[in-house]
């Protein structure tokens, strides 16, 4: 007989969910991953995917804690959780909205996202990967920068979230490599020293960002410029217009770095090359930890 | 019965064409549209479009001339016309590629487009506008902007053309408007203030445009950002980045804008408000300018 989990810990994303069957202890005794993330799904349907990820459910005398942090706190979502405003610690479970009406042998909480009003900007799932790294990392001052689709910059201290601003980095660069015309100028794999140069053009003149665009495919079309190359230098320039725009958090700072691997090393390669030592931490691992911190009441 | 044409022009570009049956006089005789533009059709398709949109053609004693400019002449095009590079006067027959076996009653000529070395760059169609707009003013000497899927900036000075930049802002307004996060948040219309503050803010700090992108996302969530004012900084912030980048261009220039109405009304916006005066003229009558004047051999 399976030991049975005490809680139960989820990260509900647009694309994808990853679950994790926890002992009160700390330990995950299993996981569990889905492409159901909250972009394929309707608000009703979001309770059975869980059901079904969970398996046999014994009946408890005591509802099963479910702690979700990401989309499916979205309007769009399974049930809307308000933002939290900066600046704020990143929320637990005092701030989680209750889902009403699930399964009685379930008691789903969905963590809040977090707002700031000016410049208006918003988070779903990295305040959680905040919190995780501040869990193991309790004494840090600094900034946090989470690369993705939406990438976001977080300034960090006393265990709160100051400040934050998120840039369509990721998105652009899934757009432009597989959507516009530069598609037929790239191929797969790297080029490190490409990626380098790109970097540094838009750090030095980031307004030049349409026209670079449109030399990468002359470059292709004239002087046969290498696919790989082209690709890195492409992430390179929407990498290097990020840091321009981003300088104001980590020029002097102390700077962490969570996110995928592949995607870290860039920004770390980027980072490093403007004098700056950057902290790495595994961005799942920290959501792990995050939804963890979360179940734990705060010490005043 | 009707008057049958000296010759053909045509303006055949990526996603349409455009073909206007000619007098020796430069009067037009007939016109026709089609939505067969060079990227539905293979190599083999090009000569059947335009002997079905030609309708009966009649048996000649010499080839109808067909003269054609854009796209149909790129590497996957009808068939390929290699760039003239710049400094160069806009091409004319004598540069273009002769199509070899086509139907005998057809001589069809495709124009070249015209690449530049470094910064590496090229055009395919918008040559032929610039040598209409030039055969109209020939004195010209100053700036022309095309705005477009990829706007083109060019340098013309003594009936040459000196040099030119393009900027990929069309495809990447539409491509974030169609397909990014954002669009859950742009509505249709248009607002006139909106728009300026875009241009504005990418003006003044360009590095900023992938934040300011998802700003725009952050206020409709947060603030109830109208839709159709989003779309109008939208435009805002990517035409303000791209005179931001052209300024070498315009400052203290000549500017001549060539486009289509609405688009062309934008730009004479922004670029008003830096204080500048530009001349505009209608994209598809320079065109057919443009290729009654390649047909014309240029006096020494």
């Amino acid at each position: 007989m399976t030991t049975q989990p005490d809680w139960i810990a989820v990260d509900w994303g647009t694309s994808q969910l990853r679950l994790w069957q926890m002992a009160g202890d700390g330990t995950v005794l299993d996981r569990a991953e889905s492409p159901e993330g909250m972009g394929r799904l309707t608000p009703s349907q979001f309770e059975p995917v869980l059901l079904r990820l969970l398996g046999d459910l014994p009946r408890r005398d005591t509802p099963l804690p479910v702690i979700i942090c990401g989309m499916a706190g979205a309007r769009q979502g399974w049930a809307e959780a308000p933002y939290v405003r900066t600046p704020c610690a990143p929320p637990g479970l005092a701030q989680a909205l209750r889902v009403p009406g699930t399964d009685p042998r379930l008691a789903v909480h969905i963590l809040p996202g977090v707002a700031q009003d000016s410049p208006a900007d918003v988070m779903r799932g990295e305040e959680t990967q905040v919190a995780g790294f501040l869990a193991l990392n309790p004494r840090f001052d600094g900034v946090i920068c989470l690369p993705g689709t939406h990438s976001k910059w977080v300034h960090v201290s006393a265990g709160e979230i100051v400040s934050f601003r998120s840039y369509m980095t990721g998105e652009i660069f899934a757009l432009l490599s597989g959507q516009s015309v530069l598609r037929h100028g790239l191929a797969e794999g790297w080029d490190e020293a490409a990626f380098a140069a790109g970097v540094d053009q838009a750090m030095a003149r980031p307004s030049g960002f349409a026209g670079d665009l449109f030399t990468l495919r002359a470059e292709g079309l004239l002087h046969g410029l290498d696919g790989a190359a082209a690709r890195a230098r492409l992430s390179g320039l929407l990498i290097g217009m990020e840091l321009a725009a981003a300088k104001p958090y980590w020029l002097g700072q102390n700077v962490a770095l969570l996110g995928a691997s592949g995607l870290v090393a860039h920004y770390r390669t980027a980072l490093e090359a403007q004098g700056l030592p950057v902290l790495i931490a595994d961005a799942d691992r920290m959501t792990l930890e995050g939804l963890k911190s979360a179940r734990t009441p705060k010490e005043a």
